[in-house]
């Protein structure tokens, strides 16, 4: 960013002090009220996305149609659907279905819920989302991590078995609760709270979730009776080691038939995308045979559990039993958060991807309400947490899914089910549940990703590790805010500890780069160029001004030895001091102060509009302003400075 | 940071492809293992002042006597006392004196301890810092703020008046603690912890203190016996007003007019520095004069409340006072690590600024273990916590003190006080404290320099604000802990939503620079240029993404109206982006993806160190590295490419 200085250069070997080159002045931005400026602050950090430009200079009526459109997406779709739309759409629908039946019913049983509320779970919240979300590939339902969060939390007050009525209630409340923090989130345009999920941090929070969630179906798969309460991973193995008695060996057998046909089934989809439909009709696959073996041979009394006898019919009404009082509120409301934000994560996340894929947009604040909405209508019609699943999202979008119609059509196919099939579940093994969901999360075991991790950002990795170990070790809820926690303090530790960099000269041009990163680059005598690569602000400014003054001292060392204070410019590069606040202007007081007590001055090069600024408001003396203080380009600043000190030097001698 | 190019644009009008000019290649950092760079940033992060420098190339010996210099900087300046110097602080110790003996009895009353426990804090605490502290000018005793909070935090739970042993246990406890995280601040190298108290909360909080404390005093200077235990300003009004019975017409004229004398003696001193004895003789004189006028009037009985009798002689030892467990425990911690933290902000904070007055060095670190032993030694000799007081400080330094002599001497006035003048305090009058402690405390509200802060920075005046009416309204603590979430939640959001900026040329040159700031600059057809302002991390590469593509759409919009798909490159400037992490770099390759999507093309300007390295790592295509999108400066990426752009043009016409 420096001028065309050609002939700047040549005419520095003269000792003329008046130099006619013209220096391009540094001037503060154009004026702006400090409501504006609020006003521009607050637009960037909730409207980034601007979300009403498409109203602007529209009629009143076309308005309103936007409005709706913008409220309900499916009326932006909806009256271009088609019939070719509609058979994509019933066959990807169709084959979600037959994996949301066997989840579903999994998926309850781990959160502790009785089965059948995985099945209303498949019903509802997909009708209110197809007509309320934007995105055209997400299957929603619940899924396996809130599923275990909202149990694990639930269990440490209430037992699933000693009271399962509250337990209920508690679930209700809790995705009430749930859903609610996540319409807040997207209404309120906070959106950016889940941000804080780094990738790293979910990796290996997912990772562990995954073992825990795995280790969880150690019960079924193994037939154990007794089994421990707790999650983690010691308490659980030292369980399934102390009971080695009740292993039934029937059990096992079958168990293990499943989990290698699931798993086989997985890696044939993943090895050939085309083949999508054998992993996704495996598991309702597993569950058919599995009953009729259960059926046929009688084995619930060889010591294979089943499900037993399950309810017929729709979701009946739930919002008599969420409650909104008791000494349980705080758990509920805990639990909510914990799972609305963690199901919130998966769900933008799935809807992201593939847009991207596809080339449409999602807007994540709405896609938020939508997402919110959805489980507060499902906590009063017996649903609990449910959020657009990965796995299942890309068996929709594999099977050629094309709009959310392919949503109605699984939620019609779970209403026939629990309408006039639920009596044929009867006689499911506990065990085949088990082992559908280990085949699903072992998925969520991204070893390349965390690889991927290790290579790029060692610190990253740490995360990722810390999350992970937190999760298997401590609690699920704990790991993760382990992990949060470090990334967070990593970030102001980037902040209290900004990077300061001594610049050079690369020969025969105008650019100054880093000296330790460009071996070519040269110090110019009598200079010492500092670019300092960070905001300035209270927590910063102690440690600037000693890390400034430790380079201006080593800068007088080692010049020593060639003669005394040779050191005549201190120049601050700031192109990237994106803010400074008023810790830091009077950092630069200080700085000014302390550099002329060692007989040097102080140079400010390109400081940008915010800090210009504020630096102007402060400096009533003009001290910062004056034109030799103040440069666009550290190469017109070098090339003026040097002139001077000839200059001087030159009628010294005179 | 642009090449000299005038020969390059030169060459731009003619259409041959084969460009002669010297390009500067973007290199990546030399290597580093991730041990070094551990180290490195280590270093950087705890020792950024390099504390050992001073140890290498020693012979053993002289390391030694520098280690022993290093724990007790008396052996620093010790060896070379003369007397001279000893005149100096001999004055400068009497003084401070004759201000810490009325100060210290009012702060222990403020506290809610016996006054004399404020004369015992004057007598040990100095006594150590002497040998351990490295400022000069520091004088050390029980303060306004520290004593505040002590006294409010632990009032809570226990009452001065109905439980005076078990309080005065807690309050060593408190001190303990208090001085055990400072001194563990120190060691652990923490220190930059206090920073996080930027200067706006400070100043908020400061002058909150000040009231509350001056209402405090209302009980004394009215004469009220029943008052509130609350410290708020709604409840300490209603309290006065209630009781307006109980004024005492000789009390609040006796307090008016000492009020008045001390006010004006402050007032003095700050026209005329030189006159510093007048407010620092001031209190012992209004000490004096009460006391006699009480002793002579007998006023004790016409309704003006005395100190009473006080013991005679030195500190008793109080290490078995210590209370490490039972029930209160908890609130020793969270009350010792409270006040810890805001003395050591005082403490330090008068150090730096009159070690920079006098142009010699206070060690951060080492300081806060000198006042974290001091205090965990006082702890255990009847003395509260103390720190280093700025109005006591300020005194010592303009009545000449040279070194930490000045505290001893004090300290030996303290002694002799505490051995043989104690009772004639007996008739000294609570309302001459009160006046003593609010003359103390006015300097403490700083109206300039909050004017200041919201001349320079609005949001900085919002902290301020807060801190401010945080503690007159809510409590001294959340008050604190609310500004301090606020400051820091404002660089969350910075991190969150950095700035995007879009880049043109100022003509003539090869500078580019902000469109919005530098009117003259200019756009170039086909390009655009966006400098990201921050380092790109998982907080905000969501945002980022979202945030670039709407520049593009924007560009895109604007031009549509003059022909389709104008926009050929996107440059990124990036040599404000000094970090970046695993999100980061998943970004750039979206970001890639999605503009070449749009038939354009992502190139890369001047990458840190850090970022090019993490780039290099992730791309294993070499996307990133080709010569063609990776260039060194703005101005270089805009002549190479648009003469490719000619060159495919004329090619075409061909």
């Amino acid at each position: 960013m420096e001028p065309n200085t050609s002939n700047m250069q040549q005419q520095q070997p003269s000792t003329c002090l008046e130099i006619t080159m013209e220096v391009h002045r540094v001037v503060p931005p154009p004026h702006k009220s400090t409501i504006q400026k609020l006003k521009t602050r607050l637009k960037e950090t909730f409207f980034p996305d601007d979300p009403l430009r498409q109203f602007k200079g529209q009629p009143t009526r076309k308005k309103w149609i936007l409005a709706a459109q913008y409220i309900f997406p499916i009326l932006q779709w909806g009256p271009n659907y088609s019939l070719k739309l509609f058979k994509s759409d019933i066959v990807s629908g169709l084959t979600i279905a037959s994996l949301a039946i066997p989840q579903g019913i999994s998926y309850a049983k781990l959160a502790g819920l009785p089965p059948i509320v995985g099945l209303y779970s498949s019903f509802v919240p997909p009708l209110v989302y197809a007509v309320l979300g934007s995105s055209r590939d997400l299957a929603v339902g619940p899924v396996s991590i809130a599923s275990l969060i909202l149990g694990s939390m639930l269990r440490q007050e209430v037992s699933p078995i000693n009271d399962p009525v509250l337990f209920l209630q508690l679930a209700f409340t809790t995705t009430f609760f749930a859903g609610f923090f996540q319409a807040s989130l997207g209404f309120l345009r906070l959106g950016f709270i889940i941000d804080f999920l780094s990738k790293a941090t979910l990796i290996g929070f997912m990772a562990g979730a995954a073992i825990i969630v795995s280790l969880q179906q150690l019960k079924s798969l193994l037939g154990i009776t007794h089994f421990t309460k707790q999650m983690g991973l010691v308490p659980v193995l030292s369980s399934v080691f102390h009971n080695i008695k009740e292993w039934s060996w029937q059990t096992i057998l079958m168990g293990f038939c499943f989990l290698v046909f699931l798993l086989m089934a997985r890696h044939v989809s993943m090895r050939r995308p085309k083949l999508f439909w054998v992993s996704a009709g495996a598991p309702l696959v597993s569950v058919i045979i599995s009953t009729l073996l259960v059926f046929a041979f009688k084995a619930q009394h060889h010591g294979i559990g089943i499900i037993g006898k399950l309810q017929e019919g729709l979701n009946p009404p739930s919002w008599n039993m969420l409650q909104f009082h008791g000494s349980h509120l705080g758990l509920s409301i805990k639990t909510g958060l914990v799972t609305g934000i963690i199901s919130l994560t998966e769900g933008i996340a799935v809807g992201r991807t593939f847009a991207a894929l596809k080339d449409y947009k999602v807007d994540g604040n709405k896609e938020m309400m939508a997402i919110g909405l959805m489980n507060m209508v499902g906590s009063s019609t017996s649903c609990y947490v449910t959020t657009g699943a990965f796995s299942r999202s890309a068996v929709n979008h594999n099977a050629g899914a094309k709009t959310a119609v392919s949503n109605i059509v699984m939620s019609i196919t779970v209403m026939v089910t629990l309408l006039f099939l639920m009596p044929l579940f009867q006689y499911t093994p506990n065990v085949v549940l088990g082992a559908i969901i280990v085949s699903a999360v072992v998925g969520l075991i991204d070893i390349p990703a965390a690889y991927q991790i290790w290579k790029i950002d060692k610190f990253d990795f740490i995360v990722t590790l810390c999350a992970f170990f937190g999760v298997i070790f401590i609690s699920v809820q704990h790991g993760l805010a382990i992990a949060v926690g470090i990334s967070i303090f990593k970030i102001l530790l980037q902040i209290t500890r900004p990077k300061t960099v001594m610049l050079g000269n690369i020969p025969g041009t105008d650019i100054y780069r880093d000296l330790h990163h460009y071996k070519e680059s040269m110090k110019i005598p009598g200079f010492l160029i500092l670019s300092v690569e960070a905001p300035i602000n209270f927590a910063n400014s102690t440690y600037l001004n000693e890390r400034m003054l430790r380079w201006i001292e080593e800068y007088e060392a080692q010049e020593d030895l060639k003669k005394p204070s040779s050191l005549r410019f201190v120049i601050l590069e700031m192109s990237a001091v994106s803010a400074i606040d008023t810790s830091g202007i009077a950092l630069f007081n200080e700085l000014k102060r302390a550099i002329e007590k060692k007989g040097a001055e102080l140079v400010l090069v390109n400081p940008l509009g915010e800090v210009m600024e504020k630096l102007q408001k402060s400096d009533e003396a003009g001290d910062f302003m004056r034109p030799d203080c103040l440069f666009l380009t550290v190469g017109e600043a070098v090339t003026m400075l040097s002139a001077t000190i000839k200059g001087q030097s030159s009628n010294h001698v005179v």
